[in-house]
């Protein structure tokens, strides 16, 4: 159920049963020799719509560009700026908000969106409880990475251990040969350079530095992620294992006070 | 050529040969009883996508959610501030220019986009001329409507003349139902309601007042179009001319100095 | 009628019978050899002051400054960012509003001005759209350019053909010359540098890059225009027209709902 | 010497021998039962035109709407937002050194702008000094309100006396009678109503809080001033004195390091 | 009795028998050879502080890094733009409304700052009156520097005379010896080079330029003041009468309509 | 070594040793009954300058006032948007790189302050790497809360298990306890109203809503922490844990490429 592919009189049928809403949320940038460009949007894209489709909810069109300043140094890379992306979350919640919607969950697929998305959401609330205006609201936002689902979480880690990594991890390759085999193989890739996981982790999720920085260090754009072991039939399991955790866990954000 | 599809080295390579890029841009908002949510993002999209296939051009994510804060009266429409949009626009830009593009394409589906995206360029290239950093620039923008595209205008005003109106279009409707049969038929719906062309005019484009105010004017959303006109083979035959136009116009685009 | 030459209590008095305004905006940029700097809020400005002597419409102080980024290579240009302007613009709308206008007519004088105040009036009312406070909006913006008017438009074309051009247009310095006759007489300059009307096309209204691009395109500052077609008298033909064309419409548009 | 009234190659004439310009900045409010809506943009506007006629200074269009929010319970007020005004200063400030101004003097005629007048400067210089690009910064700014000069605020002083005031003073209406003495002549008006002198101090300058207060505790909108003792022959000799102090104040201007 | 040192339940107490606070304001700078970089946050803290102590008022947290781009030629310089030293204000005081002040006294230890301060107070009072929600506002912010306190001032001027200058003044000092003896003793140091005491006016209070000028300027980074003037019996003199001062200043404060 | 008590002499001697400074970072807000209001800044700021102390490492001001707007239902609380907390934090940045710092590590005593200023730092990254200035940077920022410092987070585990909860925890009491024992002594208090843990953690963190709902769901302001279990000896083994930790962590960020 893709909100764009519905008419207003649709939407305003489904807002009698269900007042929920799942926006996907990811990034343009590169990851890595082989994996493509779209992958941290196209992962919850396809989630998300899969959910949709086997659960009759709601999924709105997905923010496809987000924070990604540290990949800058490669060919194709866009981001918006951490301002930026919070404007545009903050408009998605305020025109949900405003025509009926009072469960919105964002579905996200990229490290670098974390802060500036929880920071949108504080900023929303912000300007109702900084003005008195708080006491009737009932907008709920949340925010879920879909490698935090639980069992999503585990097979990852029994399929890849190590390998897995941090940016272009077999993982979400693997979703994305499931999701569009046209567009991506499997394919040999050499392991990523070696670095002490501690430095990984140092340089993982958004804690990274300027764009030129970043190009020094992960010369060929992966962070310690052995991009060549994902399968699209592991793509399969994990898409099926993400949708099954993730209408749990939006049927008990329906259900929150 | 969908560059979420791509390696940031097939980019690379792509470069090497040409600096040029579409960006699709639209909304996400009512299109009349029977029209599409995501009809004004899902045209342009469905154009440059099908360009960048036959000609080897990349298309890049597409702006799905546009300035459509008239609409919001309506369930199911979503909008972004004006100053948003250009925000969004304006990152588009620096982060496309920053990574090599000097020739960005803006094809754009939603009258209330023109002026964001107008406003944006001049940002971008104030924020360079009011500093004095204007001497070496090379990137170069563009924004053009669909409908604007010669044979496009010339077909659409031949198929559905009075009845193409201004919003809920048949034409507009027909490209959706070409590119998306699955989720969009032919329908029957009586003509829209009785408005005087001037009125319309009046309040066509981005000269829309507040969403209660639109409401009001539009019961059911549309603006003098008579969207049951469309077919599927108009809409065929729409993103053929259009898809010709727009090449000739990024050619050209490409050309200029 | 200019608003700064009343006092609060004659305000007071107006509203009484009416809750309309106008507002020149314009800019304050070269115009070519022998072109005021001025030229864009003259016009509007003289144009509107006029109205206001004979129809007893009140007018607000003109914005002088607009953006005119695209100008700032040659000396004595100023510009506001778009953002700028559109903040300008969402004050006055704000301000009037509050103290009881309820129409509001932007008469304006130059191109790149269009996109920011088309986008700021949507500013504007996204605020109260996006907010649920959009029910008892009464205030409406109207956008016009001088040029625009019909029987302007009519006699400028007769009057320069392909002379007219885009900028230091005959129409605008005769209106100057007719207004401020002391300040710019008329004068013989060469017709402005050939460019293709295409080309010019392609870079009139606000399609333009930036300062450092401008200059090197329109070396003199004109663009396709013939500035020395201008004649006092021409000019004081078209400020009587435009006094007649703005009078209907900004009576149509007290009237609208 | 009216920027407005110049062409662009005598603008660029008169950068050869001078560096300095002045940009009148008033505002657009209430000015008490009789004074002129436009009172503090009309006086400094007056005063800066007087000396570029007779000192050949060129002299910018005048800032005409300022911080005026506090007026805003009176019919015909406007007011930018601190933070808008401190733009459109940014701007002018950054259109002018690009194009090779380097001494900004603001003739200001409200109390309300000294502050985001002042900090828009630093602003402005905070851009260069924060990311470390202010090593060879030439451009100055000065603000100066025109009751600061010395000779003028010794006759306003002789004049009034206590009548002065703090606003809809003796000295800004005169200064009005003389320059615009068809739109304002000398009248009668009790004298204002009585407050403690350190009770207006406080609510001076730009002490003032939000506009429904202002309107309670200053019904007729006079702050404590005599507006009737003015008279056209006073604002002459104002003009004058006032004309005479800022030709020193700028020529010293243009000779600091 | 700091904000910070409380509980909420013991604040909602207070609440019921006052509703004012003071706020500290300075600022984190150079301070010439001998100062303490936070010389212009520790005085009006160390003030406010004693009063709170003294008089049972609540004192917020001190807003310790304020408006100082001018002095980021300094090592050890910290500096907010004005733009955000506006908007630390406003959230102060829109937090400190939201639960339940009335009265917010900003005792201010920095020149630099009060522009930016008081345009936040305007900014404030602005969103409520150019919305027309200014209506029922009870909150009122008022801006002292504790060198305006009249005994205060007065004894500064006995004390050192022109020695007293304009930064790194004896009687800022002074307060830090008398309040931090640990941190800073008396001191020689020579008198500050010498400038003309109408160049020194020029460039007091916030009317500096970008950082680099001031540090050419102003070598050692006094300005005027012969800061080895100061004692530490000075420094508790000027307390004890800032802290009168400020007592009376602040009981007007809550009293006043 | 407090930066505010230090002369800019002696900063320009440290930056010859040494390119890193620590800043504290919290929040002023309702800590349950019987916590301090500051306690969110005053933990961050005991350990930081327990460290300048014993490892010569300089310490900023703290940032007092952090993202706290969901406890702005409790008298006392302050609170700054996220979006001026990214300004401060940027503000901070720029200062300290301008001025020839170049490692600035944030320690964070407030979960709420997590996302502004991650999405502070890749704001000011992204400042740099769209606009291709990104090439020669040095600056490097990192943010780290107290409790996560390894040997902190195991000891407050194991003297507080399931009590130490999520707000208004035993540890950080106890470090007040032990950092101003005027201010706060060892006291009762009941447990804190008993909620799932599960529920505890979807509202803990930033994860919570506006602030009329934060107060309803936590009435007492607790958020599942039996704040009783403080102890003042504890405080000071967790103070000492945490500036051993922190000197291990801040010596490898000196170091890190």
């Amino acid at each position: 159920m893709r909100l764009e592919m519905q008419t207003w009189r649709k939407v305003e049928a489904y807002l009698a049963r269900s007042k929920g809403i799942v926006v996907p949320v990811g990034s343009t940038e590169q990851h890595g020799p082989e994996g493509l460009i779209g992958t941290d949007h196209l992962c919850p894209e396809a989630i998300a719509r899969r959910l949709g489709e086997t659960h009759g909810i709601l999924v709105a069109p997905t923010i496809a560009v987000g924070m990604s300043q540290f990949h800058l140094g490669f060919p194709g890379s866009l981001s918006l700026r951490p301002s930026t992306l919070m404007a545009v979350a903050q408009d998605y919640i305020a025109s949900l908000s405003r025509t009926g919607f009072e469960r919105i969950y964002f579905l996200n697929g990229h490290g670098g969106n974390v802060a500036p998305l929880r920071a949108a959401f504080q900023e929303f609330y912000a300007g109702l409880s900084m003005s008195g205006r708080d006491q009737d609201v009932r907008v709920r936002c949340r925010l879920k990475s879909w490698w935090e689902l639980p069992q999503v979480d585990k097979l990852r880690r029994e399929l890849y251990r190590d390998g897995e990594g941090f940016h272009g991890t077999p993982s979400e390759i693997a979703i994305t040969q499931a999701a569009y085999p046209d567009a991506i193989r499997e394919f040999d890739l050499p392991p990523p350079p070696s670095h002490g996981r501690n430095d990984l982790i140092e340089h993982s999720g958004d804690n990274y530095f300027e764009a030129a920085d970043y190009r020094r260090r992960f010369p060929d754009g992966r962070v310690g992620s052995h991009s060549a072991l994902a399968r699209r039939e592991h793509g399969e399991r994990l898409i099926a294992l993400a949708v099954a955790d993730l209408a749990d866990d939006f049927a008990a954000f329906l259900r929150m006070a």
